[in-house]
């Protein structure tokens, strides 16, 4: 895809127009209007061959499905430039008394994907994940109440802990496996900011009763090892290689 | 402050509406209508008194004074709960030659501080901050054009390098000077990849070249060790911490 286009500078570099073009297409025009206002390396950079998304190619045949209703997952898929549908499942989410607690969000994952691939069509592939927050080898899930909410975030204060985003990429001919895990280190929290972030937050949907993106991972988180995104609930560095590796693989 | 209410569950857990009030007050409403369609918990929470904003009576007297064009920072500095104003000065970004790559933020933060006082109110503090990208012992800024932009980040592709963000907040009495640190580890970007960012999000106003909050960060970062806000342009959790100390302090 080459778009080729002449820029005329008008007066000043902060002011030029597009004035003529060659091969147009909707997406030169898009891009055209969208550099009208830049500076002028903009102007030479208009004459490189435009790069399209990297997944395009590949992503082309094929439906994502993503199996959870949490609106911070489809809009991290959506930030990273993929077409989704939702098409969330009810799965319980049990596991196994014994399991090692690190084992359990790819378990947990890989039962929503069990459970949504009845559905699918042979073009689509499902993405469903579970993220868990782990201190001191415990799990620590969305609170129960109030007070609930308290007694983990006085748990957090002032520790480490570690948050691990199982995910699993599946359709009906292969699944792919596989978790994030990062490290957030909590500053000590007192009992006014736990009041003021669960009265103002209500983190009551979320593990561990904290969001990343939140007042309390602005002020109150003083470091993290790992990803962003897979705190937030997916580890997109790894849904993006997975995907890839998935979706250029011979299928159907 | 504790605004006590009685909420009376209609039909189930999910449907309830508040009935009565004692001693209520706007925030009271405001809180009730966002905790209508919540589930039972915020019941019993309600009953519990209010949390005023950590900051709150620290901050009743001083205004912040934002001293940088960028959006992102203003954005930071709001949702940690920080009402400012943003008054930036033009001030040349030099350093003198022989200075540690690691001081220039610092340095620079102070400078653009120092630019600023002089229009400031007594009941004002400043804010100023300077953010650096370095690998290998060289300072990456802004690119200087498409080209620049390239061999930046074809340069930090598959590394480690470093992000520091100085800051400075001043007023006419005391000023206080602190840098966060964070490492940030790039996988392996392809040219496709490279050609693809730059053209869709133009980064010619990012030291290094990228966003992290934007479609590389979510893709191309592996790992980072340290705040995301730090790479964004504010380390909040110690501007949180700084601030806090700073209003503590008598002054004027």
């Amino acid at each position: 895809m080459f778009n080729k286009a002449i820029l005329i500078p008008i007066s000043d570099k902060r002011n030029f127009i597009f004035k003529y073009y060659i091969n147009f297409n909707k997406s030169a025009l898009k891009y055209a209007q969208c550099i009208r206002d830049l500076t002028c390396p903009a102007i030479e950079h208009f004459f490189l061959p435009l790069h399209p998304y990297p997944m395009k190619q590949l992503n082309n045949h094929r439906k994502i499905v993503l199996a959870s209703q949490s609106p911070r997952r489809k809009q991290l898929l959506e930030d990273a430039g993929f077409s989704i549908t939702v098409r969330a499942t009810d799965v319980e989410e049990s596991f196994p008394d014994h399991m090692p607690v690190r084992e359990v969000p790819e378990y947990l994952a890989h039962k929503k994907a069990l459970a949504a691939i009845t559905n699918l069509s042979p073009d689509e592939l499902i993405i469903a994940s579970d993220c868990v927050v782990i201190l001191e080898g415990v799990i620590y899930n969305k609170p129960a109440d109030y007070h609930d909410a308290v007694s983990i975030l006085k748990k957090l204060s002032g520790k480490m802990h570690e948050v691990i985003t199982g995910v699993c990429i599946m359709d009906h001919q292969k699944t792919s496996l596989f978790s994030g895990v990062s490290k957030v280190f909590f500053a000590e929290l007192s009992d006014e900011e736990i009041g003021y972030y669960i009265e103002k937050y209500q983190p009551y949907d979320k593990a561990g009763a904290y969001a990343i993106q939140e007042w309390i991972g602005l002020c109150k988180i003083k470091k993290i090892e790992g990803t962003y995104s897979n705190i937030m609930g997916l580890p997109m560095d790894l849904v993006y290689e997975r995907l890839l590796e998935f979706l250029s693989e011979k299928s159907i």
